[in-house]
């Protein structure tokens, strides 16, 4: 099974044995820092007493529920916290399989590969609907190809490896499809904060029976090692869910739930507004290198990834592997996210380094 | 479904709505103090670098499994970290299954009754083995069950909710008859630390394809909320169980396993003899007022439950409202773990009260 993390792995283990500087663009582990009062927590709860750290609901610390419920305007019971949005992507899609007539996943190409992942270990057909070259999701691409046998619906916006993001209307669409075909639409928002476009918008807005969302504050505090995520489910999904949960998890750390809510309560505005502009900063000096370099590229409107495509350098391993000992730079090859970006590598820009990777990739490829 | 957790909840809620005093024998939670270390290392955590917040390798922190791994004398690729014990063995009995033939699970009568929930999510098949009166499991009557439609024995010992702890012989005899029969034995010892006996004797040691250990430091260091469990797997589960843990729930928290690293290493023997001690001074109060009160009871030999038969008060849900209203004192229905014990309540020794209960169940009873 090809998973991101374990070809992060290789790549990594391959690039700390070169020799030579190498600036890490392949994983998606943000580098700034997380907010003051998520540290805070964790200081925090050091002190708790002996029950705060014993089990919490299995279906998520009571705090922590009501402040994401409030924040994403849903009631309560609908919103389950998970650990981290892996799982709640993963209880949504096994679910959502379970309850909805035939077997069939609906995937972008390029695609997140832990939904590919997903669906085998679910024993799911995948079916794969292409997106246009900047990332653009047609709609009436993926009318085309459902039918009662779809279950699921599942994409990502901001995505993950495009960069786009998916307007009101492409997601609408979406949801009118699940319902037309018995389907589940599952919604990955965990980018939401991470929105350049200004064209986010949440599917938990259609309160339709037939989507799930799923988020989290991994990438949001930039603290992908908290797994401290969540689903906000249909009511027809959330006794399933909820069983699901507590027979794999029982429950979601109590110390990651207590500082994540410590950090909604208190993270002013400008933490995410800041993290914004230090994006867009690095996306800007970026995608100028990439222009020098002579490549082709994806401007990013949400999320961190750049894909790129160099002329006569397609995205394979091999050719990562050479950008690693030949420019000391390690992208992902485009290879890892299905059959439509093989010519491409994507770079994550969480790297201070991001300038110094872009002049490297310049005088290597210009 | 009918869990543990959900019960607990609602007599706790039931419990929490009466007119007077409830000393809580419900829950598993301890009560006691976690390892000072553990706290630091929560403490520690929250100025760590950036890095550290990031996404842990999959299979577990590096540092925590050579640790365990260490402890157990394994080789540190069978142990893969997990979402608590929960995890831990929802991960083996689901690749127990799909690895060997048969689709039946073998369990005990009184059951943990996850373990029983878990079988159902799985679509196996249970059958139930009783124990003797005093907890003690003849591995003759699961030979005589057993056969190539067998997949899985599961087991805890020291035992939830008997108390009884299985000694090396009957251990390694589950073993046979799980190599004997294609099946996979599933070892729960997350009481490991709770053996009053001397008798504990983990299957790790038998070296067998056939068996798995899960275990957990949340028992053993007051810390159920921590969620860091962990797998000893044979190698044929290796590579299935860490693609399911990777795709269900990606990483382990990342705190919790920094803090769990600190305690196991800095912790003294010392810590887990004290609570030994406190537990069955705890244990021999509780029994000496059951004595009082004319009740029949099992004194465990491990773990810190109590369960005990009350004339003429079997354990139903409806009377361990009845004791919380009438006695102030509230335990788990016995028909919570199968059909072996409906007529016995377990008491969970994890309140500083433990005392005081044992007076309120003499006075109500004598």
């Amino acid at each position: 099974m090809d998973d991101d993390r374990p070809l992060f792995f290789h790549l990594m283990a391959y690039a700390d044995d070169a020799d030579r500087d190498v600036i890490d663009m392949v994983s998606g582990d943000p580098d700034w820092e997380p907010p003051a009062a998520l540290r805070e927590g964790i200081r925090e709860f050091a002190d708790a007493p002996v029950a705060a750290y014993q089990y919490p609901p299995s279906a998520g610390d009571t705090e922590l529920r009501e402040l994401l419920a409030d924040r994403h305007e849903v009631p309560v019971e609908r919103l389950l916290v998970t650990n981290g949005g892996g799982e709640a992507n993963h209880l949504a899609m096994a679910c959502g399989l379970d309850a909805h007539s035939g077997n069939e996943v609906i995937l972008t190409d390029p695609v997140y590969p832990y939904y590919a992942d997903r669906a085998e270990l679910l024993d799911a057909d995948v079916t794969y609907v292409p997106v246009a070259e900047d990332g653009t999701l047609d709609p009436a691409s993926v009318r085309r190809v459902a039918s009662d046998e779809t279950a699921l619906i599942v994409a990502c916006s901001p995505n993950n490896p495009t960069g786009a993001v998916y307007g009101e209307s492409v997601k609408r669409e979406l949801a009118d499809i699940a319902e037309a075909n018995d389907a589940l639409y599952v919604s990955d928002e965990v980018y939401e904060e991470f929105d350049f476009s200004g064209r986010f918008h949440s599917a938990v807005g259609f309160d339709s029976p037939n989507v799930a969302v799923t988020n989290s504050v991994s990438k949001a505090m930039a603290t992908t090692g908290l797994r401290v995520g969540y689903a906000i489910l249909p009511d027809r999904l959330l006794d399933p869910a909820r069983t699901r949960h507590m027979l794999t998890n029982v429950a979601v750390t109590a110390p990651g739930q207590y500082a994540a809510a410590k950090a909604l309560r208190e993270t002013p505005d400008s933490y995410y507004a800041e993290t914004r502009a230090m994006l867009e900063s690095r996306i800007e000096t970026f995608c100028d290198a990439l222009d020098a370099a002579g490549a082709e590229y994806i401007r990013p409107r949400g999320a961190f990834y750049v894909l790129a495509r160099f002329d006569g350098f397609p995205g394979t391993l091999a050719n990562a592997k050479r950008l690693i000992d030949e420019a000391g730079v390690a992208g992902m090859p485009g290879e890892a996210f299905g059959t439509a970006r093989e010519e491409w590598l994507r770079f994550a820009l969480v790297t201070p380094r991001a300038d110094a990777a872009a002049d490297r990739l310049t005088d290597y490829f210009a």
